[in-house]
């Protein structure tokens, strides 16, 4: 995809590598098409762009690309122009740096167990001079050892109920929804 | 599944018929397996339940609680522990009435596009008597000239972006965020 100039103030990143297993062991997972759908959808639902798909192997970007291409350019994108506008915003990198390259973006990482300094509510980023780039995990979580220091983490979701984790697909709708209320 | 006290205030209900399809007519559509993991996360993570599927099919159905009963009684629920207590709230229906018959629900609508009269915010729903069902449509949403009066709409969600519509999945983790908010 050709670049862009990018106009939301709110990016976001959704990392398959370095990530945990639920050994809590460094592992690379799959990009699956429901994560890279509703990624786009509820990004650009919310005006975030553009949504980062990091992925190590070369393969499984191309087969995103492939995937995509058929909304872009292909058959997918006549019958559900929706789908094609959204999926515009989608960009494969190998790493977090390549997407930092992009942008001068303060990067915010998710997790459903942070705690301690430096956590930020989604609602004051907006209010924050620059560009912000939120970052999800897959698997068990981002494997924060092995990645560059974030400006801060954003505060977890809370729940009222019995289980600890929302999909990933859920967490960014709730933290989108949250920027601006 | 047997029959369970439920001590939630809200229940929700995913509806496959009756929907609207892109044209505007009313169809049926088929039960994914990612809406029944991220709508039994999202609720156990909300609290809410019972997750009513709404399938007239009873080949569809049983197909649903073959799914599932690899978690709540197979190896898959050893493996994943928390998918196996999640999708315990998950109950399959043949239809709205047959949720209803189950408790004394006010019913409410969820769409895109709704406007006029007995529009309520998600959280004014914990502030009212009553058990509530909060009812999601797939497709094109659902198809309300053959359903039920509700007791009236959920607001839309509004997005500030290109597009009008979250995936049902998104919309849920939105509403349910909105609960306590």
């Amino acid at each position: 995809m050709e670049a862009r100039e990018h106009t939301s103030k709110v990016a976001v990143a959704l990392v398959h590598h370095p990530v945990l297993n639920r050994a809590g062991k460094s592992t690379t997972t799959a990009i699956t098409s429901i994560d890279i759908h509703d990624f786009a959808r509820t990004c650009a639902f919310y005006d975030v762009a553009p949504v980062y798909l990091v992925h190590p192997a070369a393969g499984m970007r191309a087969l995103v690309r492939d995937m995509t291409d058929y909304y872009l350019n292909g058959p997918g994108g006549d019958r559900n122009p929706d789908r094609r506008e959204v999926l515009k915003a989608v960009r494969c990198v190998a790493t977090l740096d390549e997407a930092q390259a992009d942008d001068d973006y303060r990067l915010w990482y998710t997790s459903a167990s942070a705690g301690g300094e430096r956590l930020a509510e989604a609602s004051d980023l907006l209010k924050t001079k620059g560009k912000h780039l939120i970052v999800f995990g897959t698997g068990w979580g981002l494997d924060v050892a092995s990645m560059p220091e974030p400006n801060g983490w954003l505060s977890p979701i809370e729940g009222v109920g019995m289980v600890r984790h929302l999909s990933v697909r859920a967490a960014l709708a709730v933290y989108l929804d949250r920027l601006t209320r």
